[in-house]
Order: structure tokens, then sequence, then C-alpha cells
């Protein structure tokens, strides 16, 4: 029998279940978990805040672990052979249809009506589809691949789902060589966005959060001005950016907080004619009161909306991992990793703030061959 | 002595004044209006609606009419040199200085602290320097182009300072062949947006707008949907869009109506990961109250600020004119002509909405060499 | 028993021959072949020309027909029921696997190495996939939609696979209102793009090609300048460019010619930073000699290969045909309809540009309910 | 009298003139000399292979030195006053319009027929138009910058006129976080390319050159993969990169080699659909044999000529240079530098390229303040 953290209803807390061990299709797998993120949308999924969400479900949408049993052939998207005992990852999306408008007019597969996501839209009656379990079902289609040589699972693990969440926001927001990008938030997200702006050439980088845990990483992670929020009014957190980039605001900003008021600060502290990526906004916690002359209309101001990811996102950003790595202290920021039977702990103290990053480790520690 | 209409200060009438003939610079030149519009902006200048307007000042900010004398060469943006007597436009920004950081580096003309505009940010003190006036003052380095062979001045006005706004509109939202396009707004702006949009092969165009001439003109103009918005609340004009959009929305929204309230349903009866053109929010009427969640984030939307114009979007839509002629009743929009010393009369008219568009013609009657 | 025109191999007559009535596996259809087109293509087809087809082949890759006998749902891409008895036509290119590099990183599906496309790549004895046959048999997968009310199946197939085609190749070269395009080569593609250019607002269109019957259709079609190449030097055909775009070249200049030489004209009569899409180039005709310096770094030129159509392409194209129809003599441009035992005689007409546009009706005259 | 090397003629070794110092016009400046380029334009400025430069020339494009005297204000792109004394590059490129088609309409300001350039296109009976001067006479209009805050003057030429062409290389082949990346050519445009495309993010780069001294460079600035082409055949340079890319070739080419050869290799070593820019062909030396079918259509290649540069890639490259010394051994490009008179030396030792970069620094060292 195989255990699982389930979430039984919106409200409660996480069981430990147990199942049977999956009967394998042609073209699925089976998948050891080394670790599972606990992510901040595992929190709205814990408060019953997301619509597409089936209870019971096993949570754990960003996973790294080891490949077991495959039936039949597998292979990654450069054609690769894919085997058991490999440490790999997976595109939790699932099921983006490529045969709607959606996928094949409109080329906006986030959009897919289709779309599954392991840990979020496939509930524990449909199997184990969620990586808060020792083994995760790989069903026929998921796409699989493995961390590139020298990539520690913890690594991964510390980029999680923020790590092509954030890829997806850069790219988004067209992120060019020389930018001056602010990120607004601190937590996963907004410092994989810090990250990745660096990486990507920005010629200053600015970042908005609280709490020391998370203003301490924004400055491990090498932000040049990190302003700690709870200290400001949001009048003088727009100051501070204009102040950074020579009074005019940032070429890009970088929505990554959910709170709805974040939408105002960020669009005045973007330059005129610049670029704003609202990310964040994962849940929806209310409306926000904007001047639509102000703030867009004279502002010349673009905004862009960024929902989920697509598997390129995942692809380019894991192929990235040896760079980041080499550059940011990333495995730092999982503060601790939880097992199963922690998963409660682990949950309050994502939702608590106390860690900047969380990690379950459903079977302990895992040995790689 | 040369006569114009001036706007002695915010809330007041228009006034006759007189003003001596101007002493031409090198590179200045005399321009006999033949008509100058009387545009929703001048509406806002009469109530003090812009920031950046001195007062007294003579309006009208797109002209046409026939160039007088010239002091020095003139040569349009082709080579080609200007002379006495012929039919032409110029362009009413002025002084975009080409050496700011928003010119040079960002690339935002528009945003140019420099930016002057004819008839909007220039005072009467300062001269000749808008179109509700027998002859205006060409200052050296003012744009001039002329008017496309067969091209009649009456269809340049009607399409007026809606016509580069409209093209930089569509440029903005990335208009692309075979978009479905809904336009809010039947104003001068909408029905150019609606033009433009069916120039630039939308393979379905929607507009909403209210007044009976308005909705005339829609249809005059070709629009496959046409949505008197009076009828119909909020939710019903959001649902007529989608309905005509197989229940997704339009590829490409254009608001063109400045009222705050229409944003949201904008955002709307724009489809998922769909672009969404702000252009207008030409004055600050106040917020508007919207989820980010659902309506950018989500809908993985672009939302485009589009403020001003620069010279190429007036160009391009004056090279596009003898088309646009020929395929829809622009002159037609031009509900009535009006001298001076009825400008009054003109803005009460624009104000309550009776025409269409309404233009002044200075010196009644103009003679075509 | 079903006949299809069958090329037994490179440099051979087509053949009457006769096959069984397919079985339909679930997701399958048969497909009553109205018209399937005649393009340049089959004639590379015939001379073996192309590396990735199996002989012998049934040709005939785009095709508009009849829905018969359908095994479970088929829906189409916006998930609205297909039934037999519909007017329909089907995307030729199939098995784009979303699932490699290509398809899923790049983004890049017509480099998709495990694209097959009917008529093309599929051999005979892989079953009734080509067009040219009274039957074709849809295979799971393949996406099938319906000619949108009121185009005449005439209508579609006198757009054949040049309609996406230069769909495609407008996008491809950034096609934008008020462009000036030249395109090189009166052949179908040519002719599309002709139209193409002129549905998304091109200021000009200037075309280029030889042979009675296609400058008549470039007139027919409404360019602005027809150019016979018969009577030019390549700096004649340069200049004649040049002269009708002010000296310049045009902002987008489209190959549809297949003539490596064309490609140094098109270069020099494309303006400075200006887009040139080579499209034509669909076999491999030999080398041609160019100069980088002056023809590309010196010029700031983009030139931008464009190859096959994806499902989108001939979606949108689809769905501006009533629009294409109404403007442009679209079902004039076949010039003559052939049975299946005239299929050579269709070849040889092609071959030798006796026709516009040939199609083959492989069922005579078709009852439309 | 001030000092210059001046260019007497085509084929002519250069000679030092002496020249009163210039009168100062409002606006104008003079600029003491600390180091300026020597380039391999200098040599084809030299083998008079350049078709607007008139001779004699006093050569020089990229420039570091002093403020002096001012005439009037002068303020640099933020608006900021620059005074005496203060450390400063200038913008080579001058005069371009803002005012004809290419400007104002194309936006292709580099193809601005008027504009002219310090040390190529102004000649010496023009004034002090070159760097290699003990003082440049700068002309109202010119822009002035300052180097950012600890950037030595040593750094900055060490990038040189490669600083912004490579800047503007990697915009015109939108270069993206992840992207792979190739550069054919190890000099100085090609340095800085493998340097831009480490700092904007590549997953791997790989440079093609040859000579010890850039072979070691390009190891320094830390290519992933450095392919010597002396010891291969053109095929064995494109296997090489074929092979660093999973077989597929670059998402992104740059050809930095002036070679026209180089072109096949190079679209023969970008992936399918991929983006090829074209910046080394900087002068004519003949034509090249290419297969448009294989090359361009079939493989779907963007090719992207590059052209000069623009304000803005020079502003933009100067901000970077704090973050590109701290990370790449600038500096140590600079091989030796030259005095005036040893002008002729330091042009034959580029030839030779027996050094990476050679940098003039007319009045020996000079003390910053």
């Amino acid at each position: 029998m195989i255990k699982a953290a389930v979430m039984p209803a919106p409200g409660r807390a996480v069981e430990i279940r147990e199942f049977p061990e999956p009967e394998l299709e042609p073209g699925s797998a089976l998948f050891k978990t080394i670790y599972s993120e606990v992510c901040g949308t595992d929190i709205h999924v814990q408060d019953g805040k997301l619509s597409l969400t089936p209870y019971p479900l096993i949570p754990g949408h960003a996973n790294v672990g080891i490949l077991e049993a495959i039936e039949g052939d597998l292979k990654d998207v450069e054609g690769n052979p894919l085997g058991a005992g490999q440490v790999v990852t997976f595109f939790d999306v699932h099921k983006t249809c490529n045969n709607c408008w959606y996928c094949l007019v409109a080329k906006a597969p986030t959009r897919c009506p289709n779309r599954k996501v392991y840990g979020i839209t496939y509930g524990a009656e449909e199997g184990l589809l969620g990586g808060w379990s020792e083994v995760v079902y790989l069903k026929p289609g998921v796409r699989v691949l493995r961390l590139p040589e020298g990539v520690e699972p913890l690594t991964f693990i510390a980029g999680g789902c923020a790590l092509p969440t954030a890829f997806h926001a850069m790219e988004r927001g067209d992120m060019r060589l020389g930018d001056t990008v602010a990120v607004q938030g601190a937590g996963p997200v907004g410092l994989m966005c810090l990250a990745f702006a660096q990486m990507a050439g920005a010629s200053k980088t600015i970042i908005l959060g609280n709490g020391a845990p998370r203003l301490k990483a924004a400055r491990d992670f090498g932000a040049d001005v990190v302003i700690d929020i709870d200290g400001l009014s949001p009048k003088d957190r727009v100051e501070a950016v204009l102040g950074a980039t020579g009074g005019r605001g940032a070429d890009l900003t970088v929505e990554a907080t959910g709170a709805p008021q974040a939408i105002i600060e960020g669009m005045e502290m973007t330059r005129d004619a610049g670029r704003y990526v609202v990310v964040g906004q994962y849940t929806d916690l209310g409306d926000v009161l904007i001047n639509p002359h102000r703030l867009i209309n004279r502002k010349h101001l673009e905004v862009r909306g960024c929902w989920g990811i697509e598997f390129g996102h995942l692809y380019k950003s894991v192929q990235l991992l040896p760079r980041l790595a080499a550059r940011f202290p990333l495995a730092q920021m999982v503060t601790r990793t939880y097992s199963l039977t922690e998963a409660n702990e682990a949950l309050a103290d994502v939702r608590a703030q106390r860690v900047v990053k969380a990690a379950i480790a459903p079977n302990g520690p895992v040995e790689i061959g």
C-alpha cells in the first residue's frame, strides 16, 4: 500500500491515507517522490479558493523523484528514452488538448478548457495524482524530463512551481537586456523573478517584500534594492522605486503578491510606456479601484496577465538550473523539509510565512543511483 | 488683421479676437485654414480638464488648409519640396525633442516631456497656433504633408484627429488579419477604429454606442454588429459581444468611450489571452473597480494604454485616405460645418452629440487652385 | 469499390485504381470528395522532387467534400458536433505531435518531424489518404472544419492550399495596415498573397508575374501595379517596384515563384529595414549568388523563410472566405475542373500554366443537401 | 595647436598633422581624448572600402575622454547637466535627422540618409571630428554621456564600438532567456556578443574563431564551447555546433566575421525556425552562393541584417558596463595602447590580428579629477 497526504475537503486538515499500488496502462509510469513542494497554492486549495479543485485530493504539483516502473516506451521531449532509476520531474499540467480553439487558433494553451493539473484539479479518487504521496502515477501523455547533470533534487524543488512561473512572467513581460526590473513580492515567485531578471541581464533589480526570511533571501539573491514594505506607505513604496530608476519607474514590473491593492502601486512604479505583468493574482481576493486615465491611457502602459505555464517554460527553466544554482543560493530557499506526516505543519509554516519554501519528502531521504 | 476663435479661460465661451499677421522666421510658413476640427478634446479644453492647457488659447489641432507664404525651403517627409498653394495638413504635435530618454531610449515619443500640441498646449499669446483661425503659423520644424491626390479637404477633416488616433490604436492592438474586433464607443475615434478594423481585415466587427446619428454612422460604416448600449445593461452588452464571437469574446477590443466604467465591460468582452486597447480615457473622469484575478490574471489579458500619436500614424493614415474614402462614407461624418463666429454653437452641438462630427471653416469656402 | 487517381512512381503518369471501402476506426470518418486541387506541388510530386513522398500515392492535399459515415463523435475546433451531410474541408497536415521539441519548446510545429500530409507524405498503401479519390479516409485526429455559410465548394478550392499558405506568409511577414506590398509570382500563392495584402490594408500592392491568364487574374484581383516580368530584365523589374514605392522599395515583399534567382530581386525591391518572406522555394531548384553586405547587412533587411501551414492558418483563412469571395473573383481562378480520368490532362495544364488553377471533381457534380 | 592622426587618402599611411584649436559654437564642446579605438573599420577606411568616407580624415569613432570647454548648456539624455572635467563618451553617430521617412515612418534611423559618423564620414577639413586627435570638437547636437561610476576609461574602450554593436545584434536577434547562442567570429564584436549572450541568460554559448589571442579571450569570457575554425572544414564547424545543441543548431546565431562564406555555415548551424543575425558584413567582400530552399524556406529561418547603431544601444550598453566589467575580463581585451605617433603600428597590429583590441591614447596618460 502507498501512503499519501490527502486534503479531504476545504477547510480541513490533511490526513494520511493508504492507496493500492496502481496498475500501469500502456505509456504510464510510476514516480517515487523525492520532494514535493508546499506552495502558496496549496494554502488556497486547503481554503477552498480554487474553483476547479475536486476533494478529496492529494496536493503536490511541483515534484522531483525517481522513475520506477515504466509501461512501454517513454521518451523525453528531445526523443531520448527515459528509464527506471532516473531522477526526473514531470509537467504537472496534463491533457492540454491541442485540439480546441484556444490551443490551435489562439495558441493560448494555458486557457485550454481540457487542461488538468496534478495536485490541483485531479481528485484522489482518480488515482495517485499529486506529489504528497510516496508514489505518483504518471498517466500516459504526462511529460517527463530529467534534471540536468549536477542538479540536486533539492535545487529543483527550491525553484518548484515558481521556477517555470517566473520564467513565464519574464517571457510575458518581454524582459530585455538592460531593463530595470521591479518585483512586487518576495515569496517564491517573486524571488525567482528576481533571479531570472538578473539572469536575463537587468541593469537594476528592485524587490518589494516583507518578513525577515524573505527580505534576507532577496538580499542573498543579489537584488540591487530591497524594499521592506512593512515600514512604508503605498506612496512611499512607489517613490522608493521611482527614486531607484531616475524618477521614471521600472521598465518592467512584475506583480507577485496576490494582493489586489498591489496593482495600483505596480502601475505607478512602472515607467510610462513600460510593461506590467500580473502573475500573482492567482485567486480572487477582491477588487481594486484604479484610474484608467492616469494609470493606463496617459501612461501608455502595457498590463499583461500571466496565467499558468506551458511545457516550454518548465523545459527552459530546468535547462537553466545549473546556471541558476551556480549564481544564486537556490537550495537555501528551502527552509525545511517535512515528512508526509508533517504535512499539516508544513502548511501552517507556509501560511505563516515562517519559511521561504517548504518541501515534503514522502519517502524520507532517497538514495539516487 | 487675422481673426481667430479664442477660449479665454476654462468654463468660458469662445470669443473672436484679432491678431496681427505673424512675421515669418526661417523655416516657418503660413497656413490658410480650410477646415479645423471640433473635437471632443475641445470640450475638455473648454471645461478645463486638461492639465497642460494654457489660457487663452486658440483651439483646433486637426486641420487642413492651403500653404501660403513659406520662409525658406520646406520639404515633406519624403524630401519633396512644398510650395505655396498646396493643400496640406500638418502634424499638430510639435517639438517632440528626439533628445530625451523617452524619445531616444524608451522610443516612446508620445511621452516626451518637451512635446507641444497645436490647439491644445500652445497658448494664444504664443501666436496663431491653433486651427480655429483664418491663418495658422507653422513654426519651423512643424511637419507638413500634402493630401494624396483626389482626397477632398472635407474627407480629411471627417477623419480628423480620430484618423491617426484610431490608426495608432490598431497598431497598439497588434490588429491582425482575421481578428474579431469589438469597439466600445461610436464617436469619431470609435468609428475610425471600426473603419480601420475592416481595412485591416477583421473577420467580424462589433461596435457599441448610442445616439441615433452615431448608430446610423456605425451601420453605414459596415459594422457586422451594432449594439445600442442605451437599451442594455453592462452584462447584456458583454453578452451581446460574446454571442457574436462564439461565446469567447473579441480577439481585440478597443475602448473609445472615455467612461471609466467601460473598462470592466471591455475586459469582459475580450477573449482570454486577447488584447484590449484603452484609447478613450483621455481625461480623468474617475476610477473604476476591477477584479485583477478574474479580468487580468486568469484571462491572461493584455491591456494596452494608447496615448497620443506619432508622425508615422498621421502619415500612414493619410496615405490610406483614398482607400478609406472609397470604401466608407467618410465625408458624411461631418454633420455640419460652422463659421468662426459659430464656434460656440459647434461646441454645443458636439457636447450634446447632435452631430457625429463638426468642422469650422474659418475662411468660409476656400478656392483650391 | 472506390476509384482514385494514383501516381505510381516518379516520372510516371497517373493511373486510376480501385480500392475497397475503408473500415472505420473510432474517431475516423469518410469524406466524399467534391473538389481536390491540382497544385504546383503535385507537379513536384510527379517529378519526384520531394524527399518525403512515398510511391504509389494518391495526390490531393487541399480538398472540399461531404462528410459521409462518421465513427463516434467528431467535433470541430470550436467544439461543435460534425455530422454526415455537411460540406467540409479538412486539414491535410496530420500527426503534428505536440510532443516534440519543435512542437513544444520551439513552437514551430511545421518543423515537427512526425508531421504527415494527406496527398503528399502518405502512400496509397496506407489508405485513401489523398483527395484525387472518390472518397477520402479521415483518420482519427484529422481536423475537420465546415465551410462558412454561403461559401461554395468551388470558392474554397479556388483558394486551395494557397489560401492558408498565403495567410501564413502574410502573418510571417508581419503585414501591417498601410504597408506597401510587392508579390513576386502570380500563381495561386502569389494571387492569394495579393488578395490578403489588400484584405489586410496595404496602401499599395504590386505583383510581378507572367503569362496572360495570370496577369489578367492579377488585374482582376485589383493589384495597383501589375508587372509582366517577361518583358523586363531583373534590373528593370526591381526598378519598376522602386518606382512604384517612392524609390524606396516595398515595406513587405513576398516571394512566391520558386525560382532561386527571384531571391536577389526580391531583396533589392524591398526597402531598407523591410521584410522579405520566402514562401515559394518549396523544392530545391538550386543555389543563388547573393551579396550579404549589400542585400542583408547594409539594408538591415529581415528575410523570413515560411514553411508549411498550421491549423490556425487554415481556420482563419476559411473564416475570411465570405469576405474574400465578396471582394475578389475567387472562383474565376479555377479555369477548369477535371474528372478523375482527366487527371493527367489536369497535370499537363498546370505544368504548362495553361490554367490559373485546376480542380479535380472525382465524383462529378455532387448534390449538396 | 592640436595634433591629430590623419588618413590622407586610401592606401596611405597615417600622418600626424596640426590643427588650430576650434572655436566653439553655441551648444558645442571640446573633448580631450583619453582613448580612441582602433577598429576593424579603420582598416577598411585605410583600404578605401567604405563608400561614404571623405579623405583626408581623422579616424576614431569610439572614444572616451574628458569634457573641456562647453559653450552654453549641455545636458545628457536624462536631463542632467554636463560639466567640464567629467569623463564621458559621445555618440559618434550624428545628424540622424528625425525628419525623414526612414527616421519617422520606418523608424529605422540607422538608414537615415543624413546620418554622419565621427571618424568615418566626416573629413578632416570639416574639423576635429575623429578621436585620433588630442582634442575632438563636439558639434551642437552630439549626444554625450558620462561613464557610470566606477567604470574605467580603459574598460569602456575595451568594449569600444563593439559594445553597442553587439548590444544591437542581440536586440535584433530577439535574444531570450534560455536561448542557445552561436557566435561566428571571435573579434571584438564576436566577443562582445558572447558576453552579452551570457548577460542575457543564454543556456549555452558557442563561439567560432581563430588565432590564439582571440581564442584565449573567448575562453576567458566564459564560452561554453570554443571552436577553432582553423582546424576544421565548414562542414565540421557546422557539425560542432549541431553536436553542442542536441543536433538541432542554435536558437540564435550571430555572424560577426565579415566573410561572405560564413553566411552559409551560419544558416546551417542555426536550428529550424531560429534566428540568424548578420552584423559582420560591414564591407563588400563579395558574394556567396546559398540554397534558398534548404537554408531559408524549409528551415523556416529568420535572417536579420543589422546595420549601425542607435543612441539607445550605446546608452543601454554603457549602463551595463559595471556589470559587464564585474563578470568578464573586459579591460584585458586591450592588448596594447599606442601613442598618436604609433597609429600606423596600431593599424598594422589590428590588421594582422596580433592584438585583440588596440587603443590610441593621443594625450598619453590623462589624469582624471
